[in-house]
């Protein structure tokens, strides 16, 4: 090698002639940057030396490029492959089927324990030599080992002594995606839809792939592509043949795609005069079409339908129940072992007393009546995805059905994409409350993932947050969002700490200090969000036409689409009275919750005016009158907001500058918009309060007039 | 330095061990990859091996942060900052004013002749140390001097003996972006706009300073950032501090920040009773709202108008002239430097004998009349950015009046984003065509430049073809439209084959054989879509609703917005009479051209079908009937993109991995379209040609009722 070159490389390799790297966030959690602890790049190098990954099928080949990649990318070393034990510190994968060898390592595992998703990865002793095995009973399970194995590498975790079974806990682990045929996304914040519906299937862009790389290594299996308030159109031919390229890429990923399915697409584009479906026409028009869906996808997953709620169609135009609606899709796609996940997200046009009694009225009736490939999806909460509910009464209420659960990863309610909000949390809050449906310890996990009440068909979706931006989900930590809801779909139990930890290494930094730094951050994000929008129980007091701002004032068209609807507030008190003397939503919890929160004293205070009308002046723990209480808390979250952009600015020149620069801008904006949230509510409420503000609390920065007057247009997302 | 480190670093460089890097395209022709040339890399480090950059405006600032980084990228090392002229190989850029060095380097300058744009760059030897030079009479000529030593070293240019000196032809180097406030943009196929307004002035994206590095490389002087179907929102306050954030951006890279005007702004938003520019309160409101952009904006250009055209509206409504209109409005931002651009794009509710006509009737009795800020705004030809259209009668009509050229970067009717069409060739037949005016020799880019009949106040327009897409253009090649649009505004004799050369290597390769097959296809690319699409002189026969595929059969609606309109066939010939037994366009043209383009005989034959209604039978100049001649061509435009796709093949693994297989999947699908517009197009003249496709020409794929039914949805860019 020529001097001038050798020079030339050692400095580019340094870095140091070179401009600094600037992190577009494209990578998501994948970076494979080249690790720098030297120490700890000599372990890698000595425990995955060589590498045996056997099996050839696409997601066997998928698992390879990706192991292969990923050491390459962090060791900085190519990778050597071997095609036997010869030497100590190899790295063997591969199912127990396809390998002798892996199974030889692991004799002890019983066959059938493991599972098709599952595996293993264990350190062994072979003839003195030290092997790592990634063992499962399935492709899939292989590709998730080894998305395992590189996130230990990649968050530098200690690779020796390795005895690790995993087990996703429930099966059907989804994105949701709410993207129409035209690339707008509903509630979308990251840009268009990441399907170019126009140029499929001649153009499979780099991000298909991409996408559902990401997804694989964090267990999800399934993705729905389109919008719940569906398009009969993606049923057609000239469409399907564009979901079936889709579905060619997420397949070597273990991903199957699934659709939304118009309720009334055999009259709209079916030319039937009915879409009723105990008609047998319209039953046999969904079989010819799940037909001929499956002669182009053989694995595709099924269908997700909202029916009957906000406009959409349903069995119900035509005097049939959900369940009848539901059955008859799920029969169609039953012969293929598809499924058919039917949402519980339903209000019909009657203005009704209280909302959120809604689903529980008209599904629990219809428990027992669905076919066994029907899951019926439940949002997290009663009412929509507000930034606090308590968990949606339906969980543990129907216990012959299937119950999926439904997050919603994109911040409708919570910033939409400029606010840092990290959602595990909410997530964890939900998954681990108590239904107390058979006994105490009925924690809503144990709905969704079946063991309650011993269901083997189980899921959760999460809708999605992702776009066509740069870095997918427009503000860099709704990536933490994204990640979060695959590890709890996989694992319920995991801990939103973990969790965190887990993406903040990954993501950002390996520095301890920094990492707990923004851990702490993003941990008590969530609870300023819900203390700057709605502290005590409050919801649904955003602005009309967006969800973005605060509107507490919003009192035109149907009432349960106001705000005043929701917060009751009068110069007594504020709160929505769902006690016994009230709309009786109590009384849809088991005992012991229904009495709990029907009593004020019982009542968790961050679901206080959930569930009570409460006079300002009443006592809050705090010894603080509630009107005082809310101030503070608003303050508190404003105070949290500012809190986050102060300490990021800490981090300036200690982590990727374009990571720093666009969080910081973003944090700015969340701490004005916060602001915002506080004086316009305070100022509102204040109204029926008629109480001054407490000490501690900012003087708001204009007066009722000018937020009550602010205008927004072509607001995205809507 | 460990061993070990220095081993990893050694082998990172040399990439043996790193997943090939993916070109994504967004540094499109600014990537300053490293020079792999080991004798060219030496030239550089001996001719450049120091820098010298004097100033310390903004402009000198984005000047000299540029050439630091494109020098230590593409040498691989810290470039050397010096204060002095002590060694040999010294770049010294400045202007005469701020650099005494600069100006005692150049002693025979005069001064102004080279202006605050023009640069020079020349290699000069001051006691025997041999310098470069970059020099001008403003921070903008040295910014596009650094620009330009930055091409050479990206072209692997020799660097010594230089001796060059430039200066824009034209003033007004502009994008005209059709991009609307929700992020639509008209005519748009690369992902939504990328002004992130609702994010503005809060979040400013790293793409906004990328744009303006761009631009400023090919000596864009100016972006109008909204479209031209105008919204009065964006003249509002609310909307003007997003503006003025986004002027911030634009301004240290020499680019101003224009707006279109809603002509009925006043009432819309302004709260007046009438828009009428003759009413003092409007030209009153006009010069406050011009009072308050100039507070925010102290640099802004100025408005462009498209009134009374396509629904939009203007002076007409009011019965004024297009002349009360611009000077109106040209006299609100008159006071601090500002232009009014009018387009001449116009036509009214009525249908006209031939839309061609139009402009020319409506504009020339106005020539004289317009401010001296004023200038018309033409597109290259009459009717709307065709294929292939005469240039438009207006260029050398209005002598009195500078009028500014328009073209189209963007492909509304080019195949959009999925076709390779380089248009540096369509621009440059429309700028070195010949008006006559004032006889021989009075090209168009005379017209444009202000030389023929000399006007100061120059300009050329190109509509946009940028998006959010991640490579900014949707197809890898629709940057070389940018990039060739930016180099003719700034030189209009440029060759089209200087230009592609010039992309290709600072994009592509530095393999002259890859260069030169590349292109080959890039220059012949615009003749191969006249072909397939619109051969001899056919236009405007494109699908209803959008302009991506044909339509030749489209009959509904407004005459003028139909196909048949333009293509006049019949069981006789096909084609528009605009001979003086016609609608007479011809006579819009100077001597000898309107003789010439009233004579088949004389006619270029790319032009026949445009200005003559020519029997099927007719003998071509190939001795083929003109029914043979018309398939024949159509089916070489499709044997083109054929050809182009089989090309591309042959470069696997020769270019970037990225590059090549996403234009590879583009040149798949281009080669479908081409064939489908030749299938539709020839299957539908024959139903009145009556007679079959002569040999060498392939059987349609599908029958005309086929492609006649196909329907699309949701095809972007509408």
């Amino acid at each position: 090698m020529k001097k001038e070159i050798l020079v030339i490389l050692i400095l580019a390799g340094l870095g140091l002639f070179t401009p600094a790297m600037a992190d577009d966030g494209y990578r998501l959690w994948l970076k494979y940057d080249q690790i720098t602890d030297i120490a700890y790049l000599k372990e890698c190098n000595k425990i995955l030396s060589g590498v045996m990954i056997t099996g050839d099928s696409p997601v066997i080949s998928a698992a390879h490029d990706e192991l292969i990649a990923g050491l390459a990318g962090m060791t900085g070393s190519q990778v050597t492959e071997v095609s036997s034990l010869k030497s100590s510190g190899t790295l063997v994968a591969g199912t127990f089927r396809s390998s002798p060898v892996v199974a030889s390592l692991l004799p002890d595992v019983e066959p059938g324990t493991i599972g098709e998703e599952g595996y293993i990865i264990r350190s062994v002793t072979m003839g003195g030599k030290k092997i790592t095995v990634i063992a499962s009973e399935g492709d899939r399970g292989v590709l998730y080992g080894v998305f395992h194995l590189l996130r230990l590498v990649s968050m530098q975790s200690p690779l020796e002594d390795l005895s690790i079974t995993e087990k996703p806990a429930t099966v059907l682990r989804l994105l949701n995606h709410w993207d129409n045929l035209d690339r707008s996304v509903e509630r979308g914040y990251a840009g268009e839809s990441v399907w170019n519906w126009h140029l499929l299937p001649g153009y499979i862009s780099p991000r298909y792939r991409d996408y559902a790389r990401a997804n694989a290594s964090i267990g999800i299996n399934g993705t729905v592509i389109t919008n719940v308030n569906a398009n009969a159109l993606v049923l057609t031919p000239q469409y399907l043949v564009k979901v079936a390229a889709l579905a060619d890429v997420m397949r070597p990923y273990g991903i199957k795609v699934y659709l939304t399915a118009r309720f009334s697409a055999p009259a709209e584009t079916g030319g039937l005069a009915t879409s009723d479906p105990l008609d047998p026409a319209v039953a046999r028009w969904w079989k010819e079409k799940a037909s001929e869906i499956y002669a182009l996808i053989p694995d595709f997953g099924g269908f997700l339908v909202k029916a009957n709620s906000e406009g959409q169609p349903g069995p119900q135009n035509y005097g049939r129940s959900h369940a009848d609606g539901a059955n008859m899709l799920a029969d169609a796609v039953a012969p293929y072992g598809g499924v058919g996940m039917w949402r519980a997200f339903v209000y019909d046009n009657n203005i009704p007393v209280d909302r959120a009694k809604q689903a529980y009225n008209e599904f629990v009736p219809l428990d027992g009546s669905f076919r066994s490939n029907v899951l019926v999806q439940v949002k997290n909460g009663a009412v929509d995805f507000q930034p606090r509910e308590p968990f949606h009464p339906l969980f543990g209420a129907m216990p012959s059905t299937p119950l999926m659960m439904e997050f919603q990863i994109t911040q409708e309610y919570l910033g939409c994409s400029t606010h840092l909000v990290f959602l595990a949390p909410l997530f964890e809050e939900c998954l681990t409350s108590d239904t107390h449906a058979a006994g105490p310890g009925s924690d809503v996990a144990k709905v969704i993932d079946g063991t309650l009440h011993g269901h083997s068909l189980t899921g959760m979706a999460g809708v999605a947050n992702i776009g066509s931006e740069r870095n997918w989900t427009g503000h860099l930590f709704g990536q933490a969002n994204w990640y979060a809801f695959g590890r709890l779909a996989w694992q319920p139990s995991l801990s939103s700490a973990t969790i965190a930890s887990e993406w903040i290494r990954m993501t950002l930094t390996h520095d301890p200090e920094i990492a707990d730094g923004i851990s702490t951050m993003m941990l008590s994000s969530r609870e300023a969000a819900v203390n700057y929008m709605t502290p005590l129980g409050l919801h649904h007091i955003m602005a009309e036409g967006h969800h973005w701002g605060p509107g507490p004032w919003v009192n035109r068209g149907r009432p349960d689409w106001t705000s005043v609807y929701y917060h009751r507030a009068d110069t007594i008190g504020i709160g929505f009275n769902r006690t016994r003397e009230g709309s009786d939503a109590v009384s849809q919890y088991f005992p012991p919750l229904n009495d709990i929160f029907n009593d004020p004293a019982e009542c968790p205070e961050n679901m206080l005016l959930w569930f009570h009308h409460v006079p300002w002046d009443h006592t809050m723990k705090s010894g603080r009158i509630l009107w005082d209480e809310m101030c503070i808390r608003y303050q508190e979250g404003v105070n949290a907001a500012e809190v986050y952009g102060a300490y990021w600015e800490t981090l300036n020149g200690r982590i990727d500058n374009a990571q720093y620069e666009h969080v910081r801008q973003l944090l700015k904006i969340q701490a004005r918009e916060a602001r915002w949230w506080k004086d316009a509510c305070l100022l509102y409420f204040q109204t029926f309060s008629r109480r001054p503000f407490p000490a501690g609390v900012d003087k708001p920065e204009n007066d009722l007039a000018y937020y009550r007057g602010l205008r927004f247009y072509y607001v995205p997302g809507i």
